[in-house]
């Protein structure tokens, strides 16, 4: 057993498998996976902490008696949940032999707890990096504005007691100015913006109303090449400050601009968010 | 205080006011109310066990400190939700004077636990009971047939893995024969069927698709002027099996007309049953 290896590492395809002279053949997975970010410290893995990644990997290791490691495409915060997150790891040929993908698929299930579902398994090119190979991610924010809390949504959506409705409109115009390539560093919280670039593209931002179990609500949501720590929950703070007529649209290409965190809107709760797919 | 009386004598508007000579004017409050049947031991108060009748009634309590007793539209078993529960209640005319209902509606929020939301509260006209005035009652069934377990509505959904999708048309042909006025003795759990009529009317079964937090189910809508114990939840059961392809269509009329619950299906867990709706 190797030491453990930073998580960005995982993808340059090192396999820790038994063979010792000729490295065995790699193939690559990728799953599909919901989780409810209620019941997890957040995606990657934390020495003595219950995370989705750390879940992943505990399963891995009873059904292939060795750490095998996982890349994550998008690190969602503690409470953040997930409908469609990959996870990708590389298995040697002879290990996957004489397996089924779909009874892998239902071992993986039956290993992990309550909460985290497997919808999908899947092989990949060699080289496939559920992180790296990603084109697209999307990530939905849910708003409730009803007077009074909502029950079944408590949990996957944000609760603005609001006076009357939100200003849809004018949240569009205001989304309007986040769409392209920008510098978004006055949208993430510090930790992400240090040494990095904080340049990243929004391909869409759209809002539609729902309705779920008979609460109605507004979905913030959001297409990007790939996203700052906490970029989605600043983008939806922001944009609900604009619906509730507290700030004028054009507020938000000024923070924009700004490139100063303080210039934008609070960062919504996470447990509004969704992170709900990915393109490769 | 006067001894607490049986829930089904209170619509008959006894008021425990503080007066004794003349009663005082009588006025009649309801609200609509959501829970999340997870938290609760049913509707119905209980000694000792947390109960959406006994929270509410324990909120009035504080506020008008004295016992009101309360009328639900529907006893919903222990794990059952509620979308639209209808709850009424007498209070004195100098119990409300100088109080704004919207405030009494706030103040009933922040006395009733998490998982349970006053929607709304209005007066009714002298005489009105939650229970007895009700002209029909719609419950829904969610039921989800994905091969994986789903996340979002573990809790609010019966998950009956399958290895197609249900026959929905099979099942809509097999709903035909429970709308009108029939005798369910067979679609009801026995206790309720002691000594009372068993003859209820269903006027509409509807079934249709959903999406909720992406997630996909069939919704069983259930349209009747009153229910028996765990009846929906029965009829749930039955269509269930006749969209697995277990039984024909005709089946359903079969267990009826047999008024038999052992000719009847399963009945289906309580958790993916909500009361969605009273109509007065």
């Amino acid at each position: 057993m190797t030491e453990k290896q930073p998580v960005d590492n995982t993808a340059s395809g090192v396999l820790l498998s038994n063979s010792t002279e000729t490295p065995a053949a790699v193939r690559t997975l990728a799953l599909t996976v919901a989780y409810d970010g209620s019941g997890f410290k957040g995606f990657a893995r934390q020495p003595g902490q219950v995370t989705v990644q750390g879940a992943i990997e505990q399963a891995l290791l009873t059904l292939f008696r060795r750490e095998v490691l996982t890349t994550g495409a998008g690190r969602t915060d503690s409470g953040v949940h997930a409908l469609g997150q990959v996870v990708s790891f590389n298995l040697g040929a002879d290990e996957i032999d004489g397996r089924s993908l779909v009874k892998l698929q239902a071992s993986l299930n039956a290993l992990t707890p309550d909460g985290l579902t497997v919808r999908a398994l899947s092989e990949r090119p060699p080289g496939f990096s559920a992180r790296f190979s990603a084109r697209s991610r999307e990530y939905r924010y849910r708003v409730i504005t009803s007077s009074t809390p909502p029950v079944f949504l408590a949990r996957y959506a944000w609760w603005v007691p609001s006076d009357g409705p939100l200003d849809v409109n004018a949240m569009r115009r205001a989304a309007a100015f986040l769409v392209g390539e920008h510098d978004f560093k006055a949208f993430c919280v510090a930790s992400s913006a240090e040494g990095a670039t904080t340049m990243r593209r929004i391909e869409q931002v759209f809002l539609f109303g729902v309705q779920h179990l008979g609460e109605s609500g507004i979905v913030i949501q959001v297409v990007g090449n790939a996203f700052l720590h906490s970029m989605v929950r600043v983008i939806a703070g922001s944009l609900v400050e604009v619906g509730r007529g507290s700030r004028e649209p054009e507020w938000v290409g000024e923070a924009l601009a700004s490139r100063d965190r303080r210039a934008a809107g609070p960062t919504a709760p996470a447990h509004g968010l969704t992170f709900w797919r990915v393109s490769y």
